[in-house]
């Protein structure tokens, strides 16, 4: 595998399946790493931008504030139990990262964590809505790069139909339920998005 | 099948795996449909909210503003052809929803279409933020109601590894390409959501 720069054109297929999302921040040297169900797509490039909600009580929300800077990585399946080990709170274990083997690297010179082995990432400067983040624990980013694993997304397309179920992504519903993607379906189309 | 109401506690996973919704909306005795990609789940009960974007180019946009009330039905996988169909503009087309066969319902006391067929639907109330509205095209619904098809949503639990293909969601990319829902996976947890 390799990870390859994905287009700001084309970085909300990443997303647009709807996957499971972990999130990772960085600020005064302290890094981390939480799961995420509510994040998506809001706007194309060149505006490309994407919602987040972060709970008050989320450790990673104070990363985030602190240094206006997030990522989100789209996990395999084969990460599942990572997944849910990530929706523990930092707060009620402070070595949760490495407690749970999660590796951490960096990618161009962005300071923002990222988490090895997973399909996908989107990195974010924090687009500041205090009454967003207020209000509605809602969270506005603007792209700033993307990466993808390309065993699994090359020259702008998924190849899911390719692979095993350990390389498909997750779909998380509740209580430690997920479904993994399914069966590629194509509908002729001219539909614009 | 019957459809079921879905206690606002459980709405959210009608929307957590991810899927793509079909939007829709009537006001001034226009109703209007049309798929969007970019929805998602803003918070649990007791404030069950959740996010929409919708382009200034939308029909339905009108709609909804001038209403103030939308739903999201979340379509089966046997219904690809629909939602392509719907992602085109009613601007372009004023009887697209003749033209493809839309048949529309009407759940309680609720006046807002409905599409037969769906999985699920969640009727919502906008919250009026018009800076979100007109910044980012992104919108905010108060649920005020849920139903589900009994075929495939149970007590609360989306039964997808009981059904065929055909009854599963749909999950868009781009260019008439989605995946549909694959298998369950359990992972055993106390997570929260």
């Amino acid at each position: 595998m390799a990870l390859q720069p994905v287009p700001l054109e084309k970085f909300y297929r990443l997303l647009n399946h709807g996957p499971t999302v972990m999130v990772s921040a960085k600020h005064g040297g302290v890094e981390n790493v939480m799961s995420a169900a509510w994040s998506c797509v809001l706007d194309f490039y060149p505006n490309p931008k994407v919602t987040l909600v972060l709970d008050k009580a989320a450790y990673t929300r104070s990363l985030v504030e602190g240094s206006g800077y997030f990522a989100l990585q789209v996990p395999f399946a084969n990460q599942a139990a990572t997944v849910i080990a990530m929706g523990q709170s930092r707060k009620d274990n402070p070595n949760k990262l490495a407690d749970n083997g999660i590796e951490l690297f960096y990618q161009s010179d962005a300071d923002i964590p990222l988490v090895k082995g997973c399909s996908a990432y989107i990195l974010c400067k924090l687009i500041p809505e205090p009454h967003n983040q207020q209000t509605h624990d809602l969270f506005i980013g603007q792209v700033i790069a993307a990466y993808a694993d390309d065993r699994v997304f090359r020259n702008g397309h998924w190849e899911f139909d390719e692979v095993g179920d350990e390389l498909k992504n997750l779909h998380y519903v509740a209580g430690g339920q997920f479904y993994i993607t399914g069966k590629g379906v194509n509908v002729k189309s001219d539909m614009p998005f």
